[in-house]
């Protein structure tokens, strides 16, 4: 996100002034993340939670105490900067789904997660935009820009990775996760653009030359992202191979991966590019080489280290978003018209179903044209899942409405304080009947999740080889290392595998130039006889 | 440190704001950090260096070229606030030194590290303040009140726990390290209490009432900080050890040790208790029983994670120091006289020398006059190594002058820019010169500091069971848990060893109450036939 995180929010209180009220809001969130992960751990058999709503409807008791606390006055005591989101816990969030994603899965369904996030956000954006302008100059709520129609299109296109990461499964549900989470990801470069588009075309004369511009910018940007990342990543396990760090120390090549990582994500942001795209990829290259250069203990406390930033660091957000929403500041603006209040936010959730769908549905056609075997084409009701999982917005959302709606100091405006209070009302309602009603949705529309895939894969005979990779892990078949090269039983099968095709040749690339110079599996050397060591795990 | 956190520093330039500005200085910190890694790694088998000296040393050179490229106007860029120091980077250091301690060592010599740390730092406080108040009299530095001399003999009699983890090795000296940095642990009850007293009393009327508050503001401040700390090490015990967190997921376990440990440091800064002392036993308690409740990989990541952090810290903090001693603003107020400002910072040197030396050689003849074993007592050169290793000032001392001397917003004063710019010179002579001269100086006094230990406590059988165990580690003698009772030679033997009783009773109060109910050791079945997964590890 490098939408200009010079103007991300008026300084509301900052984390870091330490007067003793600070002290008391750390010892409550701090507090409250403990009872979270206890809570959360009663509550993992229960069929309907998840950790974020259990976070998020924590946060929000806290903040109805703290006002009756306060006398009704004010959960003020409570609220961070947004810098915090984006310099502290986005980055940890996004490098682990990097870190921990089946990189197979991922770059098998490569074209249709960039068609999702870039085409799908477009196509949403433009019907939201389209839907507020003829629906709110009607509503009487105050006077709303072009500019601003345009920028609650991107607030509400922003599919929340963090959501995603929550209601969906890798395990169980390999490709609707790849899908979904890919396309929160690459969601943030097409809005990073949007955004900057905004701000600094002229919004009266749109023309072909600025569509183009726009594209170009696009394109700019997600490769320059993906580059920088790809590039910290391939030089961590450089300098982890060549100077062997694990000799004396593991906690060096631990603190090494630790803040190369973080490194990726602040220079993106310093050369204004998606840094969520950047340390995603910098994370999916450190565990194809990084990871298999440094020690087994090393290993393992990557591993569980960064799921557990990652994961205080998602607590923390719903928290934080629960208490935040009922900061009674923002509420008093909009409180002499409740009926009109409630009547903007069914509008904007009535819209985002509406954007998403129009993507959704016609983009899946096209991908499944692409796909002549059955057992690859997203079906009905797949792709109703896929509808229904992006549908919530979460803390990106909201930073984005503070950035554009109290950027210029005028929140006494009437229709700002609308749109900020909307929008809260959107993420609540969205994360938590959403959020709630998409674990049973899941279980009522594929019955057999878990083993659906694998199922259906297997029948297949010619195309085991190239799908039940798709699993992850140690099932991955290798089975052109071992010499073995996949003849297809027909000319036709062999035209509609152009990924596996690249995926081959990547894999000659791989083992030919790359892993000679930045390690990766297999690099330490393994006890001989073990040949699961070397054959499984190839792109886990 | 609680010495009211709230008026620590002027606030001068917060990390969390964040303009463009803030965004390369996170980028420039963060990849000097991945440089001090890989520099100290390639320096590991230096005899001089230490991974402190070098942090120290890239933070000069890039002050300087700062200073360069800005003009020799100002290093300012990269001034963050001391906070950071106090809320983020100091309770992982002292969480980490607590959870990897050898326990065994730390209790038996308990008594003498109160002694050095409470009556120790009040002698060279004492002597500290006496020196300047004659010497600084004469140099017509400016206005300094008597609350300004006890200041500086509390700033510049706090040993830097931080410095002492660098320069001694747990592994190799375990006696001196035990002494020197519990020292510095304990110290820290001591200066919160001397600032407390310097900021509260009438310091013209003092008298035997004073002392006594003194002395009972001491007590209350080291035994609730203590305790705070043992029951949020307890806590998360019995929580993890009661609902068995790892059943469902290791990273929770992993989060909650990790914010419980912060939550003890939080709620210690809370009641204006000593957070030092609070997330130190907190993590003595969380390895004693915590860490053996949790699943292996639990165990292996906690073990290295907090590591880790430590060690960012750590060269952070000093990388920090480095650079932000070049910021050109403090030095204009004393350029006019150099010669003046060397002479203070000579003085200070002098009288920290001095006042170390003091206490150290007079509590060491004390604590031997309680020991009548040859073994256990201290001899010369481990006094002579104990004073030496305890004579760098770093980031605390550096924190306590900015809260004296900038608090009331008079550093245009002359003598409080000659203090700051005084407790900078002797930051970093301290820790460059003496820090690299300690590694030599153990190695000429203590020629086998290795084998040493082990060596001479061997020899003498009788005493063998109860020294060997100061090694820690698996080395442990767990003799009284396999039913032989040792019974000493002599009765004179058994007056001499109080502690050891004093452990022995412990011990079988730990198996029958502490156990049962707050895990520990052997909690998690282990594999029958493996008894040195029983019976080693006791302390460690």
């Amino acid at each position: 996100m490098a939408f200009d995180l010079s103007s991300v929010f008026p300084k509301l209180q900052m984390l870091a002034t330490s007067d003793h009220s600070s002290v008391v809001s750390m010892n409550l969130f701090v507090a409250l993340l403990c009872a979270c992960i206890v809570i959360g751990h009663l509550l993992e058999e229960n069929r309907w939670m998840n950790e974020s709503i259990t976070a998020l409807l924590i946060g929000l008791c806290t903040g109805v105490v703290i006002l009756l606390l306060s006398g009704g006055k004010s959960s003020h005591l409570l609220v961070f900067s947004e810098d915090l989101f984006f310099i502290y816990l986005l980055p940890p969030i996004i490098f682990n789904a990097g870190f921990q994603v089946k990189k197979k899965q991922f770059f098998v369904n490569f074209i249709t997660i960039v068609l999702f996030g870039a085409v799908g956000t477009l196509i949403s954006c433009a019907i939201i935009t389209l839907g507020v302008t003829q629906i709110f100059g009607r509503m009487n709520i105050g006077p709303l820009e072009i500019g601003d129609y345009l920028a609650i299109g991107a607030i509400f296109a922003a599919t929340d990775s963090v959501c995603t990461l929550q209601v969906l499964n890798q395990d169980e549900t390999p490709l609707l996760y790849s899908l979904v989470f890919g396309e929160g990801v690459v969601n943030d470069a097409t809005s990073v653009v949007l955004f900057n588009a905004i701000q600094s075309f002229d919004l009266n004369h749109i023309d072909s030359g600025i569509a183009l511009h726009f594209l170009g910018n696009f394109l700019y940007l997600f490769i320059a992202s993906t580059l920088l990342g790809v590039l910290t990543g391939l030089l961590s396990a450089f300098i982890i191979k060549k100077l062997y760090i694990g000799r004396h120390s593991t906690d060096r090549e631990v603190a090494l991966m630790m803040l190369m990582a973080y490194l990726s994500y602040m220079m993106a942001e310093l050369c204004y590019l998606s840094g969520i795209l950047t340390v995603f990829f910098c994370g999916i290259v450190m565990s194809h080489y990084t990871w298999h250069n440094v020690t087994e203990s090393s290993r393992v406390t990557t591993k569980h280290a960064f799921a557990t930033l990652s994961f205080v660091a998602e607590t923390f957000i719903f928290l934080y978003v629960g208490i935040d929403a009922l900061d009674i500041e923002k509420w008093t603006f909009v409180s002499d018209s409740p009926g009109k209040s409630v009547a903007v936010s069914s509008v904007l959730l009535g819209l985002v179903l509406a954007g998403r769908a129009a993507f959704v549905f016609p983009l899946s056609f096209l991908s499944n044209l692409a796909k002549k075997s059955p057992n690859e084409k997203i079906n009905l009701r797949q792709q109703v899942i896929i509808w229904w999982a992006g549908l919530m917005r979460g803390s990106v959302s909201m930073a984005l409405a503070y950035n554009q709606f109290t950027m210029s100091g005028h929140t006494q405006l009437r229709s700002n304080a609308f749109m900020i209070t909307s929008t809260i009302t959107v993420v609540l309602f969205s994360t938590v009947v959403f959020g709630l009603m998409t674990k049973p949705l899941i279980r009522y529309l594929l019955p057999h999740a878990k083993n659906s895939s694998s199922a259906t894969t297997e029948s297949s005979t010619p195309k085991s080889f190239f799908t039940v990779p798709l699993l992850g892990g140690s099932q991955d078949s290798e089975a052109d290392i071992d010499g073995q090269i996949i003849r297809p039983s027909s000319i036709r099968l062999l035209l509609t595998t152009p990924t596996h095709t690249v995926h081959r040749y990547w894999r000659k690339f791989d083992d030919a130039f790359m892993r000679p110079v930045f390690g990766g599996r297999g690099f330490v050397p393994v006890e001989p006889g073990s040949p699961t060591e070397r054959n499984g795990q190839q792109w886990h």
